[in-house]
This record gives C-alpha cells, sequence and structure tokens, in this order.
C-alpha cells in the first residue's frame, strides 16, 4: 500500500452492513460515505454526502478523487416492488457506474445477492457456482443480476475494474438452519472487502459468505482469486447437524 | 395443431423484422399486431393495438386472450443512449412480462441479440455458447440481457414459457463478411418462430441465425430442442472464403 491512503466511497453507509464497514475499514482507507436520504445521528466520517442514487447530477460529485467504492446503495429487500427496485438498483445502479466512469474510478465493488441464483437454491440444486446462468428468485433478485452484467460491461468497454459480491446472510451471529450455509459474518466481509481493492482481479463474481462448513456455494474463486481466508464458519456456532466428522472416535481400539 | 388456430400476438410489428413474420405466419396463426406509435398505411391484419409499451395500462390489454407472444418490440439500435433502452428495454420489458402473466400468456419469444454476447465476439473468442456468462457490447445489449434474466424469473416463479432468441443480422441477404456468420434469413426465423411455438421447451435460449457454413455461434440447440432445419447459408451467395470445401476435387487420379 503506498503511503497515502486509497479513497474509497462507501454507498449505503447507513445500512446495517455500511455502518460495519465503516467501522471496520475506516484505519485502512480514506472514507466517504453515501447516505440516501437521512444522515445518522454522529456519522463516523466527515467525509460524506447525501444523494439519493437514482438522481443522476446528485450522485455524480461524490465520484470525485474516488479509488474505489463499496456499492452498497440500493433496495435492499428481496420482497420489494418493481417500482422500488426498478428506480435504485437499475437507474441508480445506472447512474453510479456512469458517473463513476467519468471521474476515473479505478474500481467498484457491487453489493449484488444470492438471490441472483435463488432459484437453484429453492430446487436444491447445488453445489452452486458463481458462473452457471442466472436464476433469479424475485425482481429483487433480477435487479441484481441486471447490475452484474452492467459492470461486466464497464469493464469490458472501459476498463473499471469490477467486483460482484454476492453476499449471503449479513448477520453478527448466525441464527438458524439457513444461516448454516449463508452466513457472512463481519469481520469475513471486511476481509474481502479490502482483499478484492487490493487484488490484481479486473472483473470477476465471486459469493460472499464465511468459511462455512455447510456451504452450498461455491468459494473456491473468491480464495484462490482474492486471497480471501475466512475467520468464520456458522457450524461452530450451531448445534452439530450430522454429528461429529470423526465419526471413527472413540471407536478406535474396539 | 388444434383446429382453432393459436392467437399470437406480434409486438412491435411495424418494424423490418415484425413485418416478415407477419407475411409468414398469418396463415399459421391468428395474429394480433402491436404497434409501438404509428399504424402503417394498411395493416396486414385488421386485429391489431397502438400503446407504448413503457405505459403498463396501455399495453396490458394486447395481451388479452393471446396464446404467445413474440416480443420484438424495442429500443433496436446497440448504439442507443441509455434512456431509450432503459424506458423500451427495461420498463417496456417489464410491462410485457407482467401484463402477459395476468393474462394468462402460455409462452413468450423474446427478440434477444448478439449483443449480448458481443465483447466475446470482440474478442473473436469463439465458438460462443448460449448459456455461458454474458458479456455485453453495448448498454443496449445490457438491457437485453436483462430481458433474458426477466425471463429466467418468470419462466422459474411462475411456470410462463419463454424462449429467447439472440439473433443475428436479420437481412434478405447477406451481403458482407460479417453477414456471412451472423445472417439470418426471413423464412429461416420464421420457422424457429413456430417451431418454438408449438414445441415442449420450457425455457431456453437461443441463437437464431440461419444454417451458415461459416457461423462462430452455437445452434446445435436450435436444431436438438427446438427442431430448427434452417433453410439458407449465407456462404451460398457470397464468393468462396476459403476456396472450395472439396479440395481433393479435379486431383482424382493425378
Amino acid at each position: 500500500m503506498s503511503a497515502t491512503k486509497r479513497k474509497v466511497l462507501i454507498t449505503g453507509a447507513a445500512g446495517r452492513i455500511g455502518t460495519e464497514l465503516t467501522r471496520r475499514l475506516g484505519d485502512r482507507y480514506d472514507l466517504r460515505l453515501h447516505f440516501n436520504r437521512t444522515v445518522p445521528d454522529q456519522p463516523l466520517v466527515d467525509d460524506y454526502v447525501v444523494a439519493n442514487i437514482a438522481d443522476y447530477d446528485a450522485i455524480a460529485p461524490a465520484m470525485e478523487g474516488v479509488d474505489s467504492i463499496i456499492h452498497l446503495a440500493g433496495q435492499p429487500s428481496w420482497r420489494a416492488e418493481w417500482a422500488d427496485v426498478h428506480e435504485a438498483n437499475v437507474q441508480g445502479q445506472f447512474n453510479v457506474y456512469e458517473s463513476a466512469r467519468k471521474a476515473g474510478v479505478r474500481r467498484i465493488l457491487f453489493a449484488s445477492t444470492n438471490h441472483v441464483m435463488g432459484m437453484y437454491d429453492r430446487d436444491t440444486a447445488w453445489p452452486i457456482y458463481a458462473d452457471q446462468p442466472v436464476r433469479p428468485d424475485s425482481l429483487y433478485g433480477v435487479t441484481k443480476a441486471f447490475g452484474e452484467t452492467l459492470g461486466r460491461h464497464y469493464h469490458d468497454r472501459y476498463g473499471m475494474s469490477v467486483i460482484n459480491f454476492r453476499i449471503g446472510w449479513f448477520l453478527e451471529k448466525p441464527e438458524d438452519e439457513i444461516a448454516r450455509y449463508m452466513w457472512l459474518s463481519p469481520r469475513d466481509f471486511a476481509q474481502l472487502c479490502w482483499r478484492a481493492i487490493e487484488s490484481d482481479v479486473g472483473y470477476g463474481t465471486f459469493y460472499a459468505i464465511s468459511g462455512n462448513s455447510s456451504r452450498n456455494w461455491d468459494i473456491t474463486d473468491s480464495i484462490v482469486r482474492l486471497g480471501y481466508r475466512p475467520e468464520d464458519d456458522a457450524d461452530e456456532h450451531m448445534p452439530p447437524k450430522y454429528g461429529h466428522a470423526s465419526f471413527n472416535d472413540g471407536q478406535a481400539g474396539s
């Protein structure tokens, strides 16, 4: 890393994920925060902007001088109606990419989602690899797939680096059977983000989950290409599912 | 085929492709034509509607009583600006799928495009198979990829049958080297459409080109799953590229 810290813009920084990343990456980078509507009572960083990402002229100034963007802003609910995902995740996505390109931003990390592939999950068609054809389970997932494709285009056409993270379930601790395979801990996502920002990957789509022993989604690419070394595993926080993995324990000498 | 002809809606029927399909499929189906703005002087079919597909309430009534849709309407230029492709190919696409679903339409054939994969072509990364990850060469291509993904979702979620055609270069006759590999003749596309309408395929994405000897895109799926038997080959209309394929001709007995 150079002596000067990289300028990193976090969009949607008031959300659950944005708040955690701000706390965990604030020492490593020179952060700028973007809030879509309201500013938290005590913003964790002085450099912030308030802008609706669906308004190009409002969001464009946030890109000036930025090295990388962690793009979290958008409609986050997989149950959202078309009008909401359309505004935030289609028009808003275009505005962020286009204004970032014009400002010369080097790299965008995009908060995509497992819902892009959710129909494989409903069919329990596991394992899932990131490069399989997309099968969204919702209009939300359709618009996040759009965001990934837009990034592919901006990479191919303009050389901008784009890394799509298909985020699992971002939670402090895993709480149920679904979290067992899809949990993403705050520290593991923070690690994925800094590794991605500092990697030599031009473009890629990666599942972003912790090192869950019971995972159904491939993270080999995240390990090999990004150097990801997850520190958490949902199974360590939950009752055993299949019993002890070393099933011969206790039988030695019998 | 039942004694009663299927009701087939052609959207964007005033365009080049729409006009040809109307002529060629008018005997086989009970057609309804959709025109986005202007009605041709002499519409080829009495049953027609005029509606902007970006206006949900305007387009929805066109779906009533329809068995299948050949969905051609949209912004057709790969050089189009975001505002144009966004309105016609994102909002318009959603309106067509959502209103078709509500009206109980059985199947949609979607006029997608080779531009969804255009960056492979620019890299001459051939052959291209339809199920590779998308790499659009333009915002137009990005929005057509969105249309394919939306169809995947409507198939998975609601059981609607969706067939995406990645149309090559629809021309009366091939005219240059690019057409040699990407030509789609009017009669071959008409055949693809009726085979798709009458097939048992629930969902699929297919390259729509003629049986060009110099093709770079896979049409095996079109042949096997849809029963496509192309009648045209661009090489038959153009000067030889590599000389005669049977290069031993004339050497026999030498």
